[in-house]
């Protein structure tokens, strides 16, 4: 068994729910770059470095009340399947995960704080909350951030701000995001203009997994895109306020859809139910799609059901690569797979009356 | 209530199956071609002419104790839904419906006999029977033919045989055919192959509806070609021995498709199913080719289900634009019809336990 396996069992803060709104701004992430002052940046630091930065960052976490209890996981913990399987949640990169050299990461118990050690800076703080939480997000970063510094030195300019390895991240470090599942506003088609507009007011639409991924199940990573130039707090605050308005579009979409299309809709999110409880063969970009339209019926009342949130979110978690295997218990093929996911995604809908 | 809602209530004995094969050979139909002697053919009939031939005809069938109780339609007991109501039983043709002038159809109250009364010639005998039961439809057909003839001269040449209004009908006016669903054939790519076979042994493929229509569903009609230079048993020889072979080659595909695709076949039967019991809005072309997969799935044991193959097979049929609106008891436009066939379909499913 692996360690990461602790994980599989029990789940993500993210995925709790709670808020009205958790059903389009599903999760909040913050993560802040940050690089230990007297190394080089990680292109130039040697392997003695890179033990040396993990063991400086491993001992002041232990310090610190708040993240005392992480698990501690270093490169030779983790299997290629083990890093996949914390790249489906969230919990680290795609190219943390892809480094060849030492590396590690730290995860609380509960996946509210992930660090990623040696990813592009020596150190990326993550904290995670579900729903629209950016702030409550900030207060936690920002407490662990300020108990590191009363224990390690960051590279920091008085003019610049924090200093980082590649310099769009240069002043506050910080990446605030929202992952917003957005249905309506696709099967509207109005997804598109919606996220034009927000280059222009300096945020990033992202896939699920972040830069250069794809979004499937019409969810959607929405990000501020500047670092420099403007206190955390107010970039957060733009980040909420434009997200607001995403949401009561998304609503106002819902409406439409319901009111307007009402025929078309109910026998697109019947079909989307109706294809997850019958399939044998089902590839993850086709029931991320699905379970987004049986998502999207039991939010607007379309499907009556009893099943929680955190439930059928979780159902998008489990149907990923990497978490397939470790239910599986062995390696599945990609065909394998396919096979493993449609039962999967049956027997849970089953159990879950739906 | 139109005369012709009779038939809506009540179940046509094509559908009733029976023989082992009766799954793949659906039904059996035979019609011949005759003219009465001493009146020109249909391009040059005048309407009084029309008129006479009708009453000739309705006086003779009304003599011979197998065609004492036909329904005796005339061209002013039908509307247009009624019409098509009846090409979609096949109890007339599409261009018998589009008739302007005086016309008249005769059909048995158990469906196994229509005579078309001004079609394409004076009269159109046509048989019809459950299965794969080309001699016995023979039977039935030559019967009535002959008692006919005690009655009415048909035009003849001893040399040619019937004389009919096109000359590709000429001789024995004779075209039999077999309704075949051929799921297996279709899944596994190899109609085309089977059926483009046909017309070197003076056969013809065409859709459910005859003559130029696609072939939704899975279904194909297989009937005589030449009417010329065999007698009419020899050519339904030839025919019973190629649809033989259909059979064995739909068998075979069936057995490749349960043993080496297994998965790939599990899953597409299932999803059609699963899709029949969610859409709100179907097409009759999406309806028929899900209810085929669904009825392969049954065929094979992939489903388990105890619905007989009459109530399965009357679904292909309620599903219909006409069916429908007689059920519905109204007009419906093509959106209405979708709406009320995936209503239908879901209903029906329901009460057979699917």
């Amino acid at each position: 068994m692996s360690k990461v396996d602790v994980f599989l069992d029990h789940t993500a803060e993210w995925l709790r729910g709670g808020d009205a709104d958790s059903n389009i701004v599903v999760s909040s992430r913050i993560r802040l770059a940050r690089n230990i002052e007297g190394y080089p940046f990680i292109q130039r630091l040697k392997d003695d470095d890179r033990k040396e930065i993990i063991r400086l960052v491993s001992e002041a976490l232990q310090k610190i009340s708040q993240t005392r209890d992480l698990y501690y996981l270093q490169k030779a913990d983790m299997s290629d399947l083990d890093l996949l399987f914390l790249v489906e949640r969230h919990l680290i990169s795609r190219e943390h995960a892809a480094e060849q050299a030492e590396k590690a990461v730290a995860i609380s118990p509960n996946e509210v704080m992930s660090m990623m050690v040696l990813e592009e800076d020596h150190l990326r703080i993550q904290a995670f909350q579900s729903g629209f939480q950016l702030m409550e997000t900030w207060r936690i970063i920002n407490q662990i951030d300020a108990e590191l510094q009363k224990r390690m030195q960051f590279s920091f300019d008085p003019v610049l701000g924090y200093l980082t390895a590649c310099p769009t991240n240069v002043g506050t470090g910080m990446r605030a995001s929202c992952m917003l599942h957005l249905p309506s506003l696709v099967l509207t088609k109005q997804v598109h203009k919606v996220l034009q507009a927000l280059s222009k007011l300096n945020l990033a639409a992202r896939g699920l997994y972040g830069e250069g991924t794809q979004a499937t199940g019409n969810f959607f990573q929405i990000s501020n895109q500047m670092t420099l130039g403007q206190p955390e707090e107010e970039m957060i605050d733009n980040l909420v306020s434009v997200i607001r308005q995403i949401i009561e579009h998304e609503k106002e979409a819902q409406v439409y859809l319901k009111e307007q299309k009402q025929q078309k809709f109910l026998d697109q999110v019947w079909r989307a139910l109706g294809t997850l409880k019958s399939a044998r063969i089902i590839s993850s970009v086709e029931a991320m799609q699905l379970l987004s339209l049986t998502q999207l019926g039991i939010q607007t009342g379309v499907i009556q059901s009893q099943i929680s949130r955190q439930d059928l979110f979780a159902l998008f978690l489990l149907i990923q690569p990497a978490h397939l295997q470790k239910l599986a218990g062995k390696p599945l093929s990609s065909a394998e797979r396919d096979l493993y996911r449609a039962d999967l995604v049956r027997e849970r809908l089953r159990k879950l009356s739906l």
